[in-house]
């Protein structure tokens, strides 16, 4: 393990993050808020421990997968803790420990909340905390590209035995070219919902908020009831047009482009689960709502629609309390929490090639028992999938399910109800946001217990860091030479 | 597929099943009850219909895997068809799906019933209902022994490969004689019980039904509180040490009496793994009751043992209502609902060595991404456990898991809670038989709808033939030449 490049590479990540929080400092000139200052002390201590970090002098400059994997970790963890600062030097949060959260909810772009009324926070920690979002969402697009060829059966090694895009290149020169292309279209998206929520009448300001909470697939917005303070059929349906395009495969915009074509997406079978599931999703919860919350099914359809992106594309948004909806509904969602969106895309939880390997696989092993010498690869579209990476998928999907028990485990055990639990634990772990119960919709994370938000955290950073990074690290494996 | 040695062999269960019914018959005759005439009709009609199956001239009688799968699934449900008919033929139960249900729930050995008053039952009725878990209890042995070979990564698989015990021998000639070894250990390990019980002061009667309950790890008892009923620590403690028996490889016993010595047990990894579940979750719900419902250490493990032994033996017998027990404790009980007991034993679910497996694959995985060019064997004690092994238990463990929340959904569908609809599922697919909520212990499943007892009676079907069975006859692949 070369310790040294990891930390001088987390230097680095620090003096990104100083440059980060000029906006919010811009923000805070043009509404003439007294939180400038709090911003520069925060931009001084993250520059000063990236230098620190930075002036290391390193002989050996190779950065193995060992060394991706920690400066992965620790660095969402570093940029956590410094971005916490100005909540804290505001004074608008306290407590370091809900700081933290609210941080890593932000980089992980989860979107689950400490503050019980947002409504009150200045604008340039409004928009620094969604910034976090946008940012943490741009920082996922490279992970996918600079460990594709290292996680077995991760997103990454998926990606790279399905698409031809971008993110399938290995970790070679021409990385920094496909990320340009890849962060140009991250910004076109981003400018285009920006702009048809401001012609729509959203102030500019909250239509930036939404925005970064839409591209990241994080769900923090400047309203104590979401999306749903708006009221309006025109800023549900954009948001959930954006958020169920944040939750694609950012490698079939790059092909989209390059060819001047759709023939990305319509090849690309993890896209057409997505939107099958979505679909089957939103006709399960219309019908369950239809007559019993809402007596149209139009309203049935638009709250259906928008908190099913939502969930799946595991953003958080909401427009109405969906915690009181029907045990179906609310089942449905659960599930969704699980099953999250594409790989490849800013979006959390398992994602849709995963569930869909596994599908294959189980349909393969009733095969082989029927016939027990013809077995046959698994595909995904024509490509035959390796072994390794379908035993990838396979041991992925019970570390996450046994992950998601002992949190839950964890959480009863202090007192709370086991749905408050274990949605807590799938909200997390899936980089949802809201759940149900206790941490419903109309509720935040904040009456939590320090412990509870110490290990929920943990829960955002080994969902977002899709967990063999981080499991990795702790294995004592990892640290012998 | 041969259909006719399919039928044929039907028929020839069928005839066994109405051998079966004398036993209560005679029960009919001591008690001087009026039932004996329903159980004559229901022996005449069960010996009518085999001897017509068992008449069918079969030209070929190679029973390979493909008959093997369609005997044992449908032998499971022709016998509860059959032996519902006596408590139809007497009025106990007047609704075919409730009868069918019960006797499902009797011969899966899940115990899971739709009487809500079961102390008004004849004698002889309450005979034949227990009767059916101990003869539900013997025919998963046979099954264990019968369809060894062809199972991968069912729990007959995982004995050929790790325990060198009558089990896993091939369906070869000695089959017959290691069946009656094992039918031996069984009637030893139920007189023994019934003796326990009996000089424990439990009447004769009711020591039969209890040990017929536990030998079968079924859950009938002819109280309504159960075990409970009797308030007996002697009783309590008994019955815990004989479910927990039950759950053994029984070939460990096998192995006890050949070489009389404990060696088997000392050696088997499975065996080790499930006492130290056990232990820890005894322990886990002892802490937990102590000074919130029971006020001494005794008295809280004392219940902490028999209920932890029950649920993880897939029983199901009760000593107290679990249900308001703190959510902790619930939480702990439905985990162990899906790990259930040993392979080889007559405990429902997932089984442990299955879930022991599982985790070590998991902790390859991590160990590949760490040093990728040295992947080990997965072993089980020192013998390493093939790959197609390791594909089936992961599949089968994921088919269970997707099974448990497809089911679930469709019980909540029909409005059920949450909590409700998911314990119902794993107490049935688990063949535990009692849940939470409103299948709790203190409740039955006579309330669900008739769609509900069919699913439920399907997922017990399911659970006990270890899901391959039926999903291989499931499939369009299976009945194609």
């Amino acid at each position: 393990m070369n310790s040294l490049i990891v930390l001088r590479t987390l230097g680095m990540l620090l003096l990104c993050e100083a440059v980060a929080m000029l906006p919010p400092v811009v923000v805070a000139l043009i509404y003439r808020e007294d939180t400038v200052f709090a911003f520069l002390i925060s931009m001084a201590v993250a520059v000063l421990i990236g230098l620190m970090l930075f002036s290391i002098r390193v002989k050996n400059k190779i950065i193995r997968y060992k060394e991706g994997f920690a400066i992965v970790t620790f660095g969402w963890l570093a940029v956590s803790i410094l971005g916490a600062l100005p909540f804290l030097f505001t004074g608008a949060i306290t407590s370091f420990i809900d700081a933290f959260f609210e941080t890593v909810s932000g980089f992980t772009t989860t979107g689950a909340t400490v503050l019980e009324d947002i409504e009150v926070l200045p604008y340039s920690l409004l928009f620094w905390r969604s910034f976090t979002h946008w940012l943490g969402g741009m920082g996922i697009l490279v992970l996918a590209l600079a460990l594709a060829p290292a996680l077995g059966g991760g997103t990454f090694q998926i990606l790279k035995a399905e698409s031809p895009g971008p993110i399938s290149t290995k970790l070679t020169p021409r990385v920094n070219n496909t990320a340009k292309i890849l962060y140009v279209t991250y910004t076109v998206i981003t400018a285009a919902e920006i702009l048809l929520l401001y012609i729509g009448g959203m102030p500019l300001f909250d239509s930036f908020i939404h925005t970064f909470g839409t591209l990241g697939t994080g769900g923090f917005s400047l309203k104590n009831a979401s999306i749903g303070a708006y009221g309006s059929v025109y800023f549900d349906t954009v948001i959930t047009f954006f958020m169920i395009a944040s939750g694609v495969n950012f490698s079939l915009y790059y092909i989209m482009f390059k060819k001047r074509n759709l023939s990305g997406f319509i090849k690309d079978s993890e896209f057409k689960t997505y939107l099958s599931i979505i679909a089957v999703a939103i006709l399960l919860v219309t019908l369950n709502l239809n007559g019993k919350v809402y007596s149209s099914i139009f309203e049935s359809m638009r709250h259906a629609s928008f908190q099913v992106a939502s969930i799946i594309t595991t953003t958080g948004y909401t427009t109405t309390d969906f915690d009181i909806w029907p045990d179906l509904s609310r089942a449905v969602l659960f599930l969704l929490m699980f099953v999250g969106a594409c790989a490849g895309s800013t979006g959390g939880a398992m994602k849709v090639i995963r569930v869909h390997l596994a599908f294959k696989y189980m349909k393969r092993e009733v095969n082989r028992l029927i016939h027990p010498r013809a077995v046959k690869a698994v595909k995904v579209g024509n490509v035959p999938v390796q072994e390794e990476v379908l035993s990838g998928v396979m041991a992925f999907t019970m570390f996450y399910i046994l992950i998601f028990i002992t949190v839950t485990l964890l959480m009863a055990m202090q007192g709370h109800d086991l749905i408050s639990s274990a949605a807590a634990t799938a909200a997390t772990l899936g980089n949802v946001g809201p759940g149900f119960g206790i941490v419903g919709p109309t509720s935040t994370y904040y009456a939590l217990s320090g412990f509870s938000k110490a290990l929920l955290s943990f829960c955002m950073i080994l969902g977002r860091l899709e967990i063999y990074t981080v499991i990795t690290l702790l294995s004592p494996h990892f640290w012998k030479r």
